[in-house]
């Protein structure tokens, strides 16, 4: 059933073009609801068998509303593009913990983007509760979270970025979080690797140098602070550069503000602090804000227990 | 004229679907043709404007190749999807420098799209050769390599990943180095992230802790190599998992592969052995036979020095 109703979804969107498409939702309903009554025999000729039109139609678009209702795909009401896109029933599945800085990001996109969910939350063990216990490093071999699972189209994605990517690609076809044009997709990405290749990763080994490495290494620690300084330099001057309260110059906060919220709010236990960096300060107690946010830490820390 | 150029490319994209279009490229370039006519009042109506329409369209579509050999846009051969895409025609410019990994990535991704570029060696240093002079800054606020300027259309990236992705929308519109479908743009992003967010910084910090950190420090040096080696058993049993030669399932090899290769080739610099790791061993040889790995390091270490 699942099958059918994704072949349609398909064929439906394969009749539209990306931007200003001039079909309706049901020019595109009626002509797939009659391709798929040819391909089946319950019509064989269009010649003839509408004798009344304007009823058939009437009828064809009561039953495309129909499918998209059922239990896959609902209508959304119609974006600015003219076309409808689905939006799942069934929960998308977020694997969690809630320690880490990284599945908060993901929640934080289902929550921005209204999509129902639940968490999963797994422990660190390498039993059937842990990230390196065999069940879960079938649903992600690096044995890290967040892992989304969605079971609308059965796609599992890992790593944050792939997840958040994933979200927006099939569930903001209206760029609520993304950019619409070129240059805004370049500026997302390029905000976005900086975050998870370099400030991430320096703000994290400033975490194990204070908290978890068996020995005290003040010399590693000391590397890692200047490395984290060094990015909130490039952020706070990121900040400055431009009007906008977020990371990218504009009016509205970008997937790249939900990308960077969880870590920066880390820094005290990195054992950072923002007083020489007030607009990136200025900035958390902003993003902070954000319903998505404070919906994604509250849904993430009441997860259910694996 | 390279904007009417961009506009005309712009807008005949807008009149094609994304799979299975049944428009010829003849049929695009004559009703962008007529379109740009009616637009400047070249023609006012249609009607009694073509007595003779064969005569006409054949005159149309030696204006539209000829646009088209102008100088911005080429048109290449057609590819599968019947679509014709844009070539650049001015060389793209990749910063960068020899010594570091990333900059190869994207050269590698210019090679393997058969793009015409041009390099620019920067130093290290805070001047106007230097990634950290505010020459360089006002490319990449972030002072690092590779950033990458395209002059035809304007839109400049940093970040590795950044500028790979921007090649791969505007210049790999037939999928050689990307993936045609959701699961494949899922497992593109996710092994890209676990690179760019893990494997390639724990790689970085034992080059650190082996050659640059100005005390000697085993214990960080210890940590970041179990690190990295935890990285190389995930890597290892990815391709173990499937029965092809590259990173992700598959006959071809990806735009992941030239992701990774620069840092696996680094291993032996950062002190890591592949000896317990033969099929990251044979896939390095792999993917360091391909031809655009190859040109991609003799392009960077032949770049002009700024």
């Amino acid at each position: 059933m699942s099958d059918e109703l994704e072949r349609i979804f398909s064929s439906a969107s394969l009749m539209t073009t990306p931007h200003r498409g001039r079909l309706s939702a049901r020019a595109i309903g009626e002509a797939q609801c009659v391709k798929s009554w040819l391909k089946t025999g319950i019509v064989t000729s269009l010649e003839g068998t509408f004798e009344n039109i304007d009823l058939v139609l009437v009828w064809i678009y009561q039953i495309c509303q129909a499918i998209w209702s059922s239990r896959i795909y609902q209508t959304r009401s119609e974006v600015g593009s003219g076309l409808v896109y689905p939006v799942p029933s069934l929960p998308l599945i977020l694997h969690a913990h809630a320690t880490g800085p990284n599945p908060y990001k993901v929640a934080a996109v289902l929550e921005a983007l209204d999509l129902p969910y639940k968490v999963k939350v797994w422990t660190f063990a390498s039993d059937s509760h842990g990230v390196k216990g065999s069940e879960f490093l079938a649903i992600n071999p690096n044995g890290r979270v967040p892992a989304l699972h969605d079971p609308n189209t059965n796609i599992t994605s890992w790593e944050s970025m792939a997840c958040i990517n994933y979200l927006l690609r099939n569930y903001d076809t209206d760029n609520k979080l993304g950019a619409s044009n070129e240059a805004g997709r370049v500026e997302i990405d390029q905000w976005t690797s900086f975050l998870i290749s370099t400030m991430g990763p320096m703000i994290g080994q400033c975490n194990w140098f204070r908290h978890y490495n068996a020995v005290k290494n003040d010399d590693a620690y000391k590397r890692y602070e200047a490395q984290a300084y060094r990015c909130f330099v490039v952020l706070e001057n990121q900040l400055k550069s431009h009007e906008g309260g977020w990371v990218i110059a504009g009016e509205n906060h970008s997937v790249v503000d939900l990308h960077f919220e969880p870590w920066i709010r880390q820094c005290g236990y990195a054992g950072l602090s923002l007083d020489e960096y007030p607009k990136v300060k200025s900035w958390l107690e902003r993003v902070q804000g954000l319903p998505e946010i404070v919906k994604a830490y509250e849904m993430v820390k009441a997860g259910e227990e694996v």
